[in-house]
């Protein structure tokens, strides 16, 4: 799965050739063939690998934090998706290779709908640890469109188009904006106006 | 360069041949050599193509309004993005093509960041006539953010992950928190807070 990741990171999904994939991962293409049955099952996997290696790298030096830190928390899972390392540049490379091929072959569009969904509970909870009477549903939208920018800001960092500490710049203050909105709402809702 | 934005929304960027190009134009692969040059060169053209095309789509029923409807029209022109026509996903999906494989191939990537930030500007100066005394540098990233929420949610459309209807729903709504953040931002710099 490494390798597959490496693979499409270097040249796109479009690009991932089981024979090359093979010689990457020093095994044979029936191997390959054998545990993944074919080139969607290939995809699938690396699907569900760049998602845990992600939460991993997000959730670094959490764990340790309180309650009050629940803010915290959720900059940084979000902020982490921006790091000038090669692991992340090419998480997020193949995370967005995913997401585009899909438009054009829906094998893959079950899983990466399922993989987003996940990725937006997560951050709606820690919302919710952050503004604990703000109602579910607005949370949600919030998370959605935490996430979709987040998506939309990595391509444009990945594409040359936007330096990193801009983005990283930007997306802080998407937060702030969305835990605003949610205290304001909470508040409104409160006092029944 | 219809037919160019055709092919790619059909195949992608990455699935188009000048050959195939020439054919879905009825023209000689050297009469396209001729004007463009070469497959880069094409898909300058294409780009540019999509984005006169997005900014005549985008505009419709503009014109006539009045300045007390800078927000409608502001949310117009981010919410025709959202349109279930052949003309606006054929257009999306191509701008989604571009940015994605410009992280591969960066022969695009100067005249999309142009592109970018031609866009980015045409927001914030919507958003300048909505919040006539917020600062050129709030205006530009509420515009940097609301465009890459944008591209964000339309790869999600694109993709079935998101109903059209909420995807509308869920950019009606960052709009106006990015107005309110706006103005809350002027209120507390007149007042010296």
């Amino acid at each position: 799965m490494k390798g597959a990741a490496r693979v499409i990171a270097r040249r796109g999904v479009r690009g991932l050739r089981v024979e090359e994939l093979a010689a990457e991962a020093g095994v044979s293409t029936a191997l390959i063939y054998y545990h993944f049955k074919d080139r969607a099952g290939v995809l699938r996997h690396t699907l569900e690998f760049i998602s845990d290696r992600a939460e991993r790298y997000t959730s670094e030096g959490a764990g340790g934090a309180g309650a009050y830190d629940a803010r915290q928390e959720l900059e940084q899972s979000l902020l982490l998706e921006f790091q000038d390392l090669a692991e992340v540049r090419e998480n997020s490379t193949v995370w967005g290779e995913l997401r585009a091929s899909a438009i054009f072959d829906p094998a893959l569009r079950e899983d990466l709908a399922r993989a987003s969904l996940n990725w937006t509970h997560d951050v709606a909870s820690l919302l919710g640890g952050i503004r604990p009477t703000a109602p579910a549903p607005a949370l949600a939208t919030s998370a959605e469109r935490l996430t979709a920018l987040l998506e939309g800001l990595s391509m444009r960092w990945l594409s040359g188009a936007l330096p990193l500490a801009h983005a990283r710049d930007l997306m802080r203050e998407a937060v702030s904006v969305e835990i605003e909105r949610l205290g304001r709402d909470t508040e409104r809702q409160t006092h029944g106006a």
